[in-house]
This record gives structure tokens, sequence and C-alpha cells, in this order.
């Protein structure tokens, strides 16, 4: 709906899988001494010396992960990289190389795709990252994303999710539950464009939450943040299927219990007046919502006063042992057992062929 | 097809996402003392040591590059893994670790996805390789596969495909063209099947070309004889989309020209016959048919004598330099430029979306 629909077309039939992806790649330069050789050849070759290697991958699905109705290719780009980038974040490591398989219907130009690998690209000069590979192929329909990310850490400093102890502190960074708003902004505004074309979309005093839906940003910032601090978590995750499900990982995998405050979580006011005139109550966002990018940590009780003036991560709670649960402490002193499952594709409504 | 209908059907929404993911991946074990953390954490860990690392994507799309009326979910499973395993092959390194992303429409079962891991999970245990992670998701329609493999090469090792010199001698395995007819044959027996569904395949005598399109091996044998003789080829490449795009890029790449030799190409005697009956070239199997995972390398002619008494390596051209071009001299003695393309997925016609 926010589509240009003037742009020049041109078939990738006409240019093939190798003009295609002499375009999308001529533009990415190589940035780390560790990248030995990009894209060109049956492999990329990495010289990681003495680190460890991280290694992840996400899929993003048309119609599943993404709707190209509200997404620009652009955005999608910049997303599908950052998500990644986050998944390294939350290893304690730096993301350093990418590789990115596409498959796309003839539904899409070639113009279309630069504009993704333009996105990719903005997203790999800002966090000095290198493209050194992929695959480039047709699809039956729609546009499939598979982006693998390699990233570098030193042996002590890697934070698994499974290490949390009982006594340590649950952290959060950011806000959480604006993406999700933002999402539900975009699905208004489809359901009123597909009912009328004309009518313009109504996204006016949401640019926060927007921003959040369409251009997320991995919190390299805090790594950097941790490590001047001096302090490595006890255990850490991103935040990409919701706070409940992703503290519910930490616990399930350490083996520990926690209780959560519910008047600690991190809601921003743009979230909250968004939610409370969808009628969703601005705590399940913040639960259930997904795709913040933000860091959910744990940290030794010993690390409080360091953490305290950093004025970017919010305690939130406190990690308990197994047999007392996984609990959220209300507004009201009520103690809930967290149970709320975060997003699950294969659940969703999304999908029914 | 051949699908056994009788089995049990469990559906992916019933146990979700976390679910399907403990299912598949609890028979894989860690094999590789490299592979520090496998599934189960935002990425793996991985600790090369002084070790240069490969890394190579491939993409396999369900009606694109598979076809699931005739291609059961083990062998597809198994190939996924081995196509990339053979990219590693082509850079003279072995494959150490596989992440793999799968999405998947709710016309698959938690049975059928088992059966698509136990084919991977076959193929990393006789190659000795480490799944390490992935991402499962919901499709909208289809079967899409991700794999990002991999590999491991002490520094001096790699061969690139950009460092062929004029005067080396062009040297190919086993025998080209088997896995196209194979598809071939699938192909016709499919249209009966169409038109008669009480109709029983006839496979018979296609023994080889069939496992050469449904089994393919990729030929880590060879990396091993060529470091037991001391060859480090000049240059080399897979052969994914057939001898000639395949010795193109080696030549393009490297900047030479070549001159092949229309009688010294391999081609099995069951390929032979079975493209005359279908009244195909068996020559235009070997150059476009694809899918072969051979290796296509260049040696130094010094390098002759070692190799000449292998029995698994063809000598079937030299390099010249970029100006005679890249020529194949018929059994007739005529020179005809290669501008043979290999397979596109873009340019061929199955999709039409």
């Amino acid at each position: 709906m926010f589509e240009n629909r003037d742009k020049k077309r041109t078939e990738i039939s006409s240019i093939g899988e190798f003009g295609l992806i002499k375009k999308i790649t001529e533009n990415f330069k190589i940035k780390n001494a560790s990248t030995i050789k990009g894209v060109g050849d049956d492999a990329a070759v990495i010289f990681a010396d003495n680190k460890r290697l991280l290694v992840s991958t996400d899929l993003l699905i048309e119609g599943v992960h993404f709707d190209l109705m509200f997404t620009p290719l652009k955005h999608l780009g910049y997303k599908a990289a950052v998500v990644n980038f986050s998944d390294i974040a939350a290893m304690n490591g730096v993301p350093k190389q990418i590789t990115v398989g596409i498959a796309i219907s003839n539904r899409f130009s070639v113009e279309a795709i630069e504009e993704l690998y333009a996105g990719i690209s903005m997203a790999c000069n800002k966090y000095n990252v290198d493209l050194i590979g992929g695959d480039t192929t047709s699809s039956v329909s729609g546009l499939f994303i598979s982006i693998t990310v390699i990233g570098e850490a030193e042996e002590g400093e890697i934070v698994y999710r499974n290490t949390a102890k009982e006594g340590d502190l649950v952290c959060v960074t950011g806000d959480l539950g604006a993406s999700y708003m933002g999402l539900q902004i975009l699905e208004r505004e489809k359901f009123v464009f597909k009912n009328n074309p004309e009518v313009q979309p109504d996204l006016e005093g949401h640019d926060y939450i927007l921003e959040r839906q369409l251009k997320p940003e991995a919190r390299m910032d805090i790594i950097e943040l941790l490590k001047k601090l001096e302090i490595k978590p006890t255990s850490m995750i991103d935040i990409s299927d919701g706070l409940a499900s992703e503290i519910m990982h930490i616990c399930d995998d350490s083996k520990v219990g926690c209780k959560l405050f519910e008047d600690k979580i991190p809601i921003d006011i743009e979230t909250i007046k968004t939610a409370e005139s969808f009628k969703i109550a601005p705590l399940v966002c913040a639960l259930s919502g997904g795709e913040d990018y933000e860091l959910l940590f744990t940290i030794k009780i010993e690390d409080f006063e360091k953490i305290k003036s950093s004025g970017q991560i919010q305690i939130i709670g406190h990690i308990t042992n197994a047999a007392e649960g996984i609990n959220l402490i209300t507004k009201a002193d009520q103690s809930i057992p967290l149970t709320t499952p975060g997003w699950d594709s294969f659940k969703s409504s999304i999908s029914e062929n």
C-alpha cells in the first residue's frame, strides 16, 4: 500500500541467476580481516584466529513472518539481517559475516531484489558485517529469506541461556511490546486500505512503534556497555518471541524459577496508549508480543551497583529455585504463573495451506 | 507415487515449533571436537583453532529443485546435506557442521519431517558432520530447505576456482549426465502415473542413474586421494549445473581458456542407453544436465604421472590462454565454442507464479 508503482521493472529471467548475483553483491565491500574470501566461489573462507565462532540461522517467510503489503523491501532486508545480529548479541558476541539465501517468484523484479539487498547492505554497513555468500533461486510463489550469521567471541566471553543461578537479578534492555503494537497499526491500515484503496494510511503519532516493527536494531550497544562495566551476564537471550517465552527458555534450560515484577517491566507510553486504544492490555504486548530484539539477561547480585546507574538496563526480577516456578508478581501483589506461550508460527492462524 | 499412505500422521501444530525441534534433533550426536555447542541456544559455538573455515549456503525449493511426487523425503534430506558437503569438497576442505532451516506448510506431518531429518542424519553420520542449529517455521505453501555448511581446511590447502593456469590439465571425477537421465526417468513415470495411477512405475534397469539423481554423494574420497597423491589442484569446482557451466566459471574467473575433448568426457553406459532411448545426445546430458556433484579441477602438468594410475580421475582437456576461448573438440575433431548454459532456476519453466 506504500509502494511506488512508477518504478522501472526488469524481469529477473532477463539477467538470470548469475546476472542477479553480480548486481546485488557488487556494492558489498569486505570490512573484516577475518573474512578471507567472500562471495564468488563454492564457499567463503573465514579465519577466526583464536576466537570462538557463533553461528545462527533464521528464516523469514512471506505470509508468515512479513507482509509485503506494508513492509518496504529495504526495511525487510535491514530487519532480516539485524534479527540475526541480535542472536549473536544474545551470546555476548559480535556479528562478523552473513550468508543470504533468497527464493523469489517471478512477481519480483530485479529492482525489487535490489531494494531488499540495499536494506541488507545498510545493516551490514551499520554493524560492520560482511556478506560472504548465499544462494539465489526462484520459488513457485512468494519470497523466502534465509540468513546465517557468523559472529566472534573470546572463549571466556560467551554467555549461554542455561546458566542462570538462584539469586541472580533478571535484567531487560529498552522497552517491550512496541513492535507488536506497531504491527497492529499496520494491520489495521491494511484492512482499511483493502476496503477502500483511496484512503491514505493513518500512521500519525505512531512513529516509535512503527520503527520498532519495521526497523528494529540489535543491542550491540549493550554488549559494549556490559564489557565497559565489566559485567558478564550469567545467562542471556534475545527477545524475539516475547518476554514470557524467553524467560521460560532461560529458566527451563537453567533449571531455575523466577519472580518478575509487573511494575518493573518497561513499556513505552506510545505502546501503552496504542494498546489501550486497541483494548489490549499493555502487559500482554510485553509478555507475548515479540519482535522486540531487546536483551533479556541475568547478572550476579554483586553486579547490581554497576548496572544501577547505567540508565539503559532495567532490573525486572530475580531468579529463584525451580520449585517456585516462573511467576509474575502483579501490581496488586498477586503471583501468577507465567505460561503464556510466545509466537509459534505453527500455531498462528496465518498459515492455512 | 511411491509414498506409503498407511503411515501415522501427527499434525505439527499439535506439538508446536519447540516440540518439533526436540523431536528432530534428539538423535543427532556431536561428533567433532570443533563443535563446542550445537543446537539449543541463540547460536552454536565453533572453535576452529588455527584452521580456515569454509562457509556455503544452498536453498532447495519444492517445485523448483525437487518434486515430492517421486522424491522420498529421506532421500531429499540426504541429498540436501550432501550437495552442501560437495561445496566444501570443491574448496579442498572437509565439512564439519551444518545448520538446517526448513519452512513447511501444514500439508506435512511430524512423521514426514522426521523422515526428512532421518535423511539429513544419515548424511551427517556418513560424512562425520554435526547438525548445530537452524530454524523451523511454517510456510504458506510447500517445503523450503536452507542448509549452511561449515568446513575446515588448513590455510595452504584451500583451492579456489579462479587460479587455473595455461597449460594445466583439466580433470573430472566419476561420470557425468547420469543424474539428469535419472530425473528424466522419474519425470516420465510421474507422467504415466498422473494419467493412470494404477500403473506401477517402471524403473527397472535404471538403478544407477536413479541413485545418481536421488542419492548423490560428495566426493570426499577424491579429496583424500588427492592428499595421498600429494596433489593440490590449481583450481576446483563441483559440478552442480553441468560441466559446461562449471568449466566456464573456472575459465572466466581464472581469465583463461580451455580445450575439452568430447571422447574423454566420462559417461556411463546406462546414461548413454537411456539418453538414446529418450533421443537426447548423451554429450548434452554431460555438458548441461547438472546435479552430478563430481569434482572438476585443474592440475599442473607435472602431476600427470601421479594421477594417471589412480583410475578414478579422468583427464578431459587442458587450459589455454583466454584468447583461444572455451572450446570442445568433438570426436570428428571439430572445435566448438562452449556456450551452453547450465541450469538456471530463473530461466527454467517450472516457476511461473
